[in-house]
C-alpha cells in the first residue's frame, strides 16, 4: 500500500466513530471536528491592565438578518461573556448550559460565578462526548471573558474539553496566524482601547480589502464599574 | 482516486449517520435533510412597519383535499403563526411542540409566550437530534412570526437547529432566488398591505406562467388590533 | 458509475434504516414501506352531503375464512369508522390505538372523540417510527371517517404520519387511478347512495371483468340518526 | 446485473433484520420465519355442526420419547385447545403466554375466556417482534380452537402476527394442499365425527404409503358437554 | 454461484446473530451452538422398572483433578439429578437455577419440586437466548432425572429450549449412535441393575478399545427409599 | 477455497464477538482471551499433606518497581489467597470482587469462607461476560488456595467461568509442560516444604540458565497455625 | 497472505473496538490508545530519602497561555500530588474524579487518604473503560505521589487500569530511555535535592540543546513539614 497514512486510515475506518483509537492513538472523529471549528468565525479576546475584552467578526452580512440575532458574543453573566467557533446550534447549547451554571451559582452562591468554574463544566461536558459512544463530539470552541475579584480572565475550551487560560488568543478562521501577531504585539500593560486597536489592526492586515469595522462586534469590562459593554460595528473604532 | 470528494466521502460511509463528521468536518446528514427543506414548500416573512405577516405557497392543489386542512400557517398562539418547509409530518410534531410550549406559558405567566422563546425551544430539540444517535434529524425548516409587547417579529430555525431574527425571508424552493429579491425590495417602512404586495410580484416572476394566486394562504397581524388574520386565495389579492 | 441514481443509492445502503436520508434528502426505508401500501387492499371514502361512508374491497375470498374476520373495516367508537391498507397485523395495532383513544377521549369528556384527535394521535405515533431507530415504520395507511357536531369528516394518514381531510380519496392498490376518476365525478351534493353508486361504478371500471360486489364491504353513517351501518357484498347495490 | 430479485435483495442485506423493509416493500426476515412454519408440523382445525376440533400430526415417531410430551395440541383453558407449526420452543413461549391470560381472564371475570381474546393478545405480541429490533419474530402459526356462550370458534395467527376466524383451514406442511381439499369438501353441516373423517382422508391422501393414523393426535369440544376430549392414534378412527 | 448453500449463508452473513432467520428460515447460530453440544460429554439416562438414573462419561482423566469436582451429574434437589452436554460454565449457570428453583418451590410449597416444572423454566431461559439480541444462546443440552409422587420422568431440553419427556435417551458425543442401539435394546420393564448394563454394554461398544468404566459416573433413584445414590468408576459394575 | 478453516472463520468475521458462535460451535473470542491468559505469569498450587501452597514467578524485575507492588499473589481473606495469569487490570478487579465476597460472608456467618464459594461467584461472573454483548470477557485465569474446616482446596477458574478443584496444577505461561511434570512428581503424601522443592525444581528445568529463584514469591498455609505465610526469593529455598 | 500480522489484524477489524481480542489475544484499541500516551509530556517522579517529588515538562511554551493553567501536576489533597501523559481532557476528568475521592475520604475518615486508595480507584475506572462497550479507553497515564504515616509514595496507573508502586519512574515522551538512566543513577539514599539534580541531568541529556528549564514545573512534599511546594522554571535548579 503506498495510500498516504490518512487515507488509510480512512480506508480502514478508524475515522467512523469518536470513541475509536486510530493505529497512531488519535481520535479521529474529533479532528475532524476541530476543522469545522478552523471554519468558524475568528474571535479575538485579550487580557488588559484596565479590563478584558472579546471581539468577533460577524461575518453574517445579510441586511435580511436583525444584526443583534447574529451576534457572536454572548453575556452569560453580569460578569461573563462568551464567544464561539463552529457549529452555531452546537454552541448555542453550550451559552445556555453556560447561562444555566451561572444562575444555580448565583442562587446558591450569593455572587457572581468564578469563569473558571463555567468553562472547566463546559469542558467536562464536551469530554465526555468525544468519550462516550452514541452522539458526537460538540463542534465548537467556546472562548469566555470575566471578571471575578476584581481579576480578568480569558479561557478557551478546545473540542476535545481541554482549557486553557489565556492572556490573550483567537479562535475559528485564521487563529493560528492571529495568535502569531498576538505574540508579537501583545504586552499585558496593554489598556482595553490598545488592545481593540491592536485586534482591529490584526484583522485589517488578515482580511485586507475586504476588512470592514461594521462587521464587527464588541464585548469589554472594565475596572472602573466592571460592567460588561456591547459595542457594534463603527462604533468599536471610537471607544475610549 | 479521482472521484470528486464529494463521492469519496459517500464512498467512505460518512454520510450515513448524524453522529458522524466527514474528514472536512462536516456532518452530511444533516445536510442531505436540509436538501428535504429546499425541495419544500415556500414561505415568505415580513416584519412590516404596522405588522407581520407569513405567505405560503400551498402547492397542493388537488380539490378532493379539504383546502384547510392542507394549509401550510398554523396558528400557536393568539400571538404567534409558524410555516415550515420539508417533511410534513416532521413539521406537525414541532408545530403541536411550539403549541404545548405556549399554553405552559400562559399557564405559568399568565401572558402570551415571547416568540423567541418558542423559536428557542424548538431549535434546541432540533440540535439534539443532530447531535445524538438513534434517530435522525427533523427535516424540517421552521419560520415563526409574532408579535410581543408591541414588537413584531420573525424568525428562521434551520435544520442543524440554529435560528436568526429575520426583517424578512424566505424558506423552502427557491429560497435563495427569492431573498435575492427581497434584498432588493424590502425597507422597514412598507405596509403589511405593501409587503403581501411585494412577495406576491416575486412568486409571479419565480412561476411566471404557472402562478395562481389561488394557491396562497397568508397569515398576518397588524398593530391596530395584534389579532392573527388567516387569508386564502384570491382574497389575498384584496388586503386593504 | 452509469447505474440509475436508485440503485446506486441502494448499493451504497442509503435505505437500510429509517433514520437515514439518502444524498438527495429522502427516507428511503419509508418510501419503501410505502410500496406495500400500495399493494395494499383499496378503500374509497367519501363525505357526502347527507353523510360519509367508507367502501373496501375484502379481496380476500376464502370460502373457509368466516367473512367478518376478514373485515376491512372497523369501528372505532359509535361515531367512526376506519379502513387501513398495508401489513395487516400492523393496522391492527393502530386500530386498537384508536379504540382506546376513543375510550379515553369518552370517559374525560362524556363525548364522542372528534375524529382529527384519532388521526392526529395516530399520525403522531406513525412519525416517532419514521424518526426513531430500532424500529420500523408503520407500514399502513389508515383512512378514518366520522361525524362530530353534526359534521361528517373523513381523513387519511399516510406512512409517513401526514394526514389531509379529504372530500372523497382512495387508499390502497390502483389509488391515483381511483381518485383519478373521484375529481371527476365528485360533487359536493351527492347524497350517501348516489356516492356509493360512483365508488362501485369507478371500481367495476378498475376490476373489469373481475369486479364483483360480493367482494366488497360497506360502512356508511347518515344524517338522520348518526349510526354506523355496515353493509357487506350484493346488499350494497341495494342501498336507500 | 441478472441476479434474481430475491438474490439481488440478498446480496444488497435487506433480509438482514426484522425492522427493514426491502426496496419492494417487504419484510424479508419475517417472510423467512414463515418458510420455518411452513415446514412445521401440520394440524387441520374444524368448526362443525355440534362442536370443533384440531387434528395435528405429531410426526415424531421416536419411541424413546414419552407420547404425551410430544403432543402438539394443548390445552390452553377449560374451553380453549391450541396448536402449532414453527419452532417448537417459540411455541411454547406462547402457549404458556395464552395459558396464564385465559387464567388472568378467569380471575376477572370468573368465566372462560373468549376465544379472539387470546388470538388477538397473541397476534399483537407477535407483531411487536415484527417491528421493534433487538429479537426476532416468533417463528410459529398458532390455531385456537374454542366455544364460547355456546359458540364454536377457530382462529389461526400468522408470523406477522395477523389472524383470521375459519370455518376450517390448516397450517404447517403442505398447508397450502390441504386448505385445497378442505375448500371442496367442507360444509358447515358436518358433524365433528364427519369433519374427522375428511380430516384423516385428506391425510391419507397427502402422506399416501407413509398415512399412519397412529401419528395422529386429535382434541375436539362437542356441543353436548362442552369439555375437551382428547383422543390419540388409532382411537381417532373410531370416534362417535 | 455453485457454491453449496451452507456456504452461501456463511458468506451472506446470516449466522451472525442468534435474532436473525437464514432465507430457508433457520437460526443458523443456534444451529452452530448445538455442534458445541454434539462434541459434549454424554449422558444415558433411563426410566426403569423400579427407578431412573443417569450415567455420564466423565471424559476428563487427570490425575491432578479432584475427581469429585469433575462430576458430570449434579443433584439439584433431593428428587432431582441432572447431566449437561455443552459448555461447562454455561452448564452450571443453569444448574445453579435449576437448584434454586427447587428450594424456591420447597420453600412455597412445602415439598420437593416436580421434575417438569423445573426443565420447564430451563428451557425458557434457553428459548429467551435465542430470540433477543445482545447475547448468545446456552451452548447446553440438559438433561434432568427424578421422581415426583413416586412417578419415575427423564427429561432433555435442547439448545433451543425445547424439552421431551423420554424413556431413555442420551446427549453429547455420539448421541445418535446411542439412541440407536437404546431403541433396539430399551424395555420398560428393565430393572435399573439391567439398564445400567445395556448402558454400559452400549458404551463399550462406542468406545471399543478405549472403554474404561472408570471414567464413569452414575446417580440412580429407586423406588424403595427414592434417595439419590451416587456410584463412581469400577463400583458401577457392581451394582445390585 | 483452501485457506485454513481458522483463516477461513476469521475472514468471516465470527471471531468478532463474545456472543457470537463459529461454524463449529467456537466462542472465537474467548478462544483469543485464552492466549492472553496462556502468555501470562507462571504460578504452581498445591495441596499437601500438611497444608496448601502457590508460588508465582513474578517475571517483573524492574528495580525501579517496588517488589511488593508488583506481587502475583492475593490474599483474599485470612484463609485464603489467590494468584493470576492474564491481563492484570482485569485480574485486580476480580481480585477485589474475592476479598469482598469474602468480606460478606464473615460479616453474615461470622466465618472464613469456603474457598469454592469465592471460585463459583468469581467463575459465574465471568461466564457472563462470555454471554452477555456489550464488553469483553475477562482476560484471566485465576487459581485460588484455601483451607476450611481443616481441609485445604486448591481452585482454577479458566475465562470461560468453568473451574476445577486440583491436587495440583499450573496457570500461565508454561502451564502444560509444568502439569506434565506435576503429573509426573505429585503425590499426595508430599509436605508443603516438598511440595515447593519439586515446584522449584520444575521451573529450573523449564527456565533453565535463566532461573532466578529471586523472581518467586510464595505463599503457603499450614495445617499447624493454619496462617498464610509469604516468602519472597531466596528466602523460598529455605523454608522448612 | 503475506502481509505482516499488525496489518493483517487491521485489515481484519480486530482493533476497532475495547471489546474485542485480536486472534493473538491483544486488545488493540487499548494498544492505540498507549501510543498517545507514549507521545504525551514526560513526568519523573522519584521517592527520597527525605520525600517524594515530580517534575514534568509543561512542554507548552507559548507565551499566549498563563503559565500556571499549563500546570501538568495537580493537587489532589493536601497530602497528593499527580502529573499525567495523554489526552488533556480525559486527564483533567481523573484529576477531578481523585479530589472527590479525597475529599470524601477526609469527610468520613477525617485524615488525608492513602495515596494507594487513589491510584487504585482511578485503576478501577479505567479498567472499566476498556472492558465494556459503548465508550473508549482513557488515553492517560496518571502518576501520583504522596505522603501517609509519614512513608513517602509514587504510583502510576497505565491505560489497561494496572499500577504499580515505583521507587522512581517516568512517563510519557521518551519513558523508555528516561527509565534506563534512572535505574542507572537512582539509589534510596538520595535527597530529594539530589534526585532533583538528577532528573534535570536526565532531561538535559534527552533534549540536548532544546533543554530548558524553563519549561519544567515541579511538586515535592518533604518530611520536614509535610507540604507540597511547588517551584516553576529556572527556580528549580535553586532547591536547597
Amino acid at each position: 500500500m503506498d495510500m498516504p497514512i490518512d487515507m488509510q486510515h480512512q480506508a480502514m475506518g478508524y475515522d467512523r466513530a469518536a470513541t475509536m483509537f486510530s493505529p497512531e492513538g488519535h481520535l479521529l472523529q474529533v479532528e475532524y471536528a476541530e476543522k469545522t471549528v478552523r471554519l468558524g468565525v475568528s474571535s479575538i479576546g485579550m487580557v488588559c491592565s484596565d479590563g478584558v475584552f472579546i471581539i468577533a467578526d460577524k461575518r453574517i452580512d445579510d441586511k435580511l438578518i436583525v444584526k443583534k440575532s447574529a451576534n457572536r458574543i454572548h453575556e452569560i453573566d453580569s460578569n461573563l461573556v462568551a464567544s464561539f467557533a463552529g457549529i452555531t446550534a452546537d454552541a448555542k447549547v453550550l451559552v445556555e448550559r453556560a447561562q444555566v451554571l451561572a444562575q444555580q451559582n448565583r442562587l446558591t452562591y450569593d455572587s457572581p460565578v468564578e469563569p473558571e468554574v463555567i468553562i472547566k463544566e463546559i469542558s467536562k461536558m464536551k469530554q465526555q462526548f468525544t468519550q462516550y459512544g452514541g452522539a458526537r463530539p460538540f463542534g465548537v470552541s467556546m472562548m469566555v471573558a470575566g471578571v471575578h475579584n476584581k481579576k480578568f480572565e480569558l479561557f478557551v475550551s478546545d473540542v476535545t474539553g481541554n482549557y486553557f487560560s489565556y492572556h490573550t488568543t483567537a479562535i475559528g478562521e485564521n487563529d493560528e496566524k492571529i495568535k502569531e501577531k498576538l505574540r508579537d504585539k501583545y504586552k499585558k500593560s496593554l489598556s482595553v482601547k490598545e488592545g481593540i486597536k491592536i485586534a482591529l489592526e490584526i484583522y485589517e492586515k488578515i482580511f485586507e480589502d475586504k476588512f470592514d469595522v461594521g462587521r464587527f462586534e464588541l464585548m469589554y469590562i472594565k475596572s472602573d464599574d466592571e460592567k460588561i459593554v456591547m459595542v457594534e460595528g463603527k462604533d468599536i473604532s471610537n471607544i475610549k
